[in-house]
């Protein structure tokens, strides 16, 4: 199998993995107690943090472990919610379903809420986004990397723009698709909140963290032992905070060299396509991640080419696979990009990982290709 | 080390946790995945999820997967929360941080919050909490088996006998402590709601799940990808369920055997305590789980006497130490019992899991016993 579903999830690291099951088997200490091994414990997880916030470039912040980005996401949206109905929220069109959602729910409760416009580039439309901000504008959250589409966000620059027309309102993203890929460092960019996901960099599922400046305070979700200070009640998941920073530490130490490979292979897979006239690519300016191509191939369902995929041996995807609920994932971005419905049905997204090799990815273009083509044969 | 803090978390099984990670490893698929090996995944976690429901006895029901037994606590009492403020809610003064945090914010939005009191062995007052019971009670929330204590409350009672001053009266119930050590049948119980979580039973850290009664409706906390049924969004964490079930299936299947060598055990320690006279026993009538000892040694503070024991190689509590927030855990259960100052001061838990061996529980109680001893003679 070749697996290029990597913005749906990610194989884990067997090293970094078997390292952290090994030390929470053997310190399986409640990092509450009050004994040395259980110090011991709460003292390792401190500095896995203090390693997380330096591989962010984070400083005088909060650094909140979560069940991952789903959490993270909503502690910050719904965390700064006030009792202000006067209060406006902008979100872009291009944003994750768990941001997406909790976005409608503010919505219903009473206060504004702006979606931003998507350029057919995939990119949040900066000029109708900063015409959505006023002096209401409590809160702007604008996803880092789409994972739909990869289409990059500037968000040093919105940070900026946004605060010069309300120096008040917050800024977060979601940065599941961009953390450990593309270049991410939190101080350069001054965002006042971001949100990170352990199983999208070789990590275990159900964790992730989020990032909070010092100055900016919500309130939590999740109430009890005041575990995280306070933010986050809940005996700390050991197993699961190893894995997503010593992943990250991975990560971090070959992020120019992995981006480099990954740019190769998202080359290498199109070249493969060059042949196909009825291929359109989404999100083709500068601003886009390679570990993600989205694309469309006209007159082809996608849940057929997928499934005639698998069966040659390469995983794909139709959409984002973060939803339950397919039908609604894709299509929304896409269509906010300006697709046509025929683009649409026809959508496919091929995503990298540093586990693919470029002998398999260009076995998986060509692969791809003659499976368009055998389909196109089909239809005629 | 005699590891002698089993109601704070428990040592994995080996077993179980081996084969969770090697699955979860091998098959790392986004369960919402469209293709053939997501599928399975997604099928398997269902398969385990219809174990967990056998194990419980419970029918006609949602089973949500949560990030452990705070999430779930907070997931069931923000859910059943209606925008009718006139609705009351009642918990017990016994409840853990996560059950009674959430009750003061409750009451901080301006709801009507009642505590039933505890009767001097740690249960709830049935008589006192019924009479807290009226046409406007939304919410009896009781734990099972108090983590402090292993005080037992009788819920099938309970939930008979609020249900008949007002049959729409929702309860549920904080099953940590009671899941897999004493017999647990849901259906038995009749309750509308309970909590368990995955590492007090030799599971992982990060993982809990919710029952929730069919009839019954709540709001979710977590909004995104629609993930369990729209209750809980978020990608599964495959690792975590497997560890779960997998142990509770280990634990289900010794039930009774387990439960009576964890008597022994108690047996054991409190035999090897006998010649002291300055222990004062909580929680001594029947219905308390032999998981927990909870007990206090006059004029000696129980912070001294953990040090000393954890040189000696036992690690025992000095009180809940699910809280971070040290200071307010033990004191508030057992003040609310008619402990003395001098009794909450010197307050010691000790707690078995199915690890814990006669012998290693023998010599820690002899150590137990010569400890106090010493320290009595050093304060003479």
């Amino acid at each position: 199998m070749i697996y290029l579903d990597n913005a749906a999830t990610t194989k884990p690291f067997e090293d970094t993995l078997k390292e952290s099951v090994n030390y929470s088997y053997e310190n399986f200490y409640n990092p509450s107690s009050v004994y040395l091994p259980a110090f011991e414990v709460k003292k390792y997880i401190k500095e896995q943090k203090e390693q997380l916030k330096n591989i962010l470039g984070a400083n005088e912040c909060e650094l909140i472990f979560t069940s991952g980005a789903t959490e993270s996401n909503n502690l910050f949206l719904q965390g700064v919610l006030t009792s202000n109905k006067k209060e406006e929220y902008i979100f872009s069109l291009g944003e994750h379903a768990s941001i997406y959602e909790v976005a409608n729910i503010i919505k219903s409760k009473g206060y504004t809420v702006h979606f931003a416009k998507l350029t057919k580039n995939g990119q949040v439309d900066i000029d109708h986004l900063l015409s959505l901000v006023n002096l209401n504008t409590r809160l702007v959250s604008i996803i880092h990397v789409s994972n739909e589409t990869g289409a990059i966000n500037d968000i040093k620059t919105i940070v900026k723009l946004v605060k010069q027309k309300n120096s008040k309102t917050l800024v977060h993203s979601d940065g599941v698709q961009a953390f450990s890929k593309i270049n991410v460092n939190i101080s350069d960019l001054g965002i006042d909140a971001y949100t990170i996901s352990g199983h999208k960099i070789h990590a275990l599922k159900g964790i992730g963290a989020l990032y909070i400046k010092k100055s900016v305070n919500i309130k939590p979700i999740i109430f009890g032992g005041g575990q995280e200070n306070n933010f986050r009640s809940g005996t700390e998941n050991v197993l699961g905070i190893l894995s997503l920073v010593k992943s990250a530490t991975k990560l971090y130490i070959k992020q120019k060299e992995n981006y480099e490979n990954i740019k190769n292979l998202k080359i290498i897979f199109l070249n493969e396509l060059k042949p196909l006239n009825n291929i359109v690519l989404h999100a083709q300016n500068d601003n886009v991640s390679p570990y993600i191509i989205s694309l469309s191939v006209m007159g082809i369902k996608s849940e057929i080419l997928v499934h005639m995929l698998e069966k040659k041996g390469v995983l794909v995807s139709t959409g984002s696979s973060c939803s339950s609920n397919k039908k609604q994932a894709g299509n929304r971005i896409l269509e906010a990009m300006g697709c046509t419905k025929e683009e649409v049905l026809g959508s496919i997204r091929v995503s990298f990982s540093e586990f693919n090799e470029p002998n398999e990815v260009k076995l998986a273009g060509k692969i791809f290709k003659e499976t368009v083509n055998e389909l196109i044969q089909k239809i005629k």
